[in-house]
């Protein structure tokens, strides 16, 4: 079974375009050189265009958060969606053996609305097998993290269809 | 067949990691939905992990640059070298017709280097069916194709570990 001889951290941070989509693109390229990867998606919805794809896929395997709420109300769902997060960041802690990658899709988003704490995020890279590289997404990434990871690219949106009222298209955004 | 109401323009680009990689996530996500979407690869030299998966999905096709030099040491090669990148884009413009996405790989850093002229992108982009959808990647994409893009991320280099020495790897650069 190939694997990484050492796995480093990567942040794709940002308010442009690509984000997840690159993550999805790393899972292909790895699944494709025999690695195993999981992805973990923090914030999600409905199914996606990716899902009925890499599902099918050996060597790649999606793991979502339990509850699904993307603008939680009141206490209660914001409790939930808290939870929720924490349950699945525990997942990925104790998957960390079983992969080559983990992609932790939009855990900047669930940290910046501080469903998640940063420090937890850092205890995991400190726990982190040697040759397990870790995939982190999301706009407005916590500086911490970005201290420590060894890759950052900023996603910068420098043009956007979304500002001229085009909206979310199946097949491009979903 | 679902097909796209209407098809856009756009562009990844600048110096980070993610450019490729978000073409390849992109191409799988429209596939998933049932789209069909040809990936032309202007700068490529040995097989990469992606092609492994990509060349097996239905609805995805790849075709590559017909010459390989990804350092031409003289005119001659380089004169192989825009050849070749002229007949790829020339089958780009021919198959417009009969996919929903095109991805121009890498078209970004030919142009850069003069393999194509600006000129002949802008003119495959008037000529383009307006339900089909182009993405363009690579570094140093010439301003005049930002200006008509209906989206432009810059991939910003905050970070990488290039910088600390550290090689590309398999199944995470190729």
């Amino acid at each position: 079974m190939p694997h990484l001889s050492k796995g480093l951290i990567q942040v794709y941070t940002g308010a442009g375009k690509g984000k997840t989509t690159t993550a999805i693109g790393q899972a292909i390229r790895a699944a494709g050189q025999g690695l195993r990867v999981c992805i973990f998606q923090f914030l999600k919805s409905e199914p996606t265009g990716e899902q009925k794809i890499l599902d099918q896929l050996e060597g790649i395997k999606i793991v979502q958060s339990d509850y699904r709420c993307l603008h939680p109300k009141n206490e209660i769902q914001i409790k939930r969606l808290k939870d929720a997060s924490r349950r699945l960041l525990d997942k990925a802690c104790n998957s960390m053996e079983e992969y080559d990658i983990i992609i932790l899709d939009e855990i900047n988003v669930a940290l910046h609305l501080s469903l998640l704490e940063t420090q937890d995020v850092l205890k995991l890279f400190n726990n982190k097998p040697g040759n397990l590289e870790l995939i982190l997404t999301g706009r407005d990434c916590p500086k911490e993290i970005l201290e420590v990871a060894d890759l950052v690219t900023e996603m910068k949106r420098i043009k956007h269809y979304y500002d001229k009222g085009i909206e979310a298209r199946e097949g491009i955004e979903y």
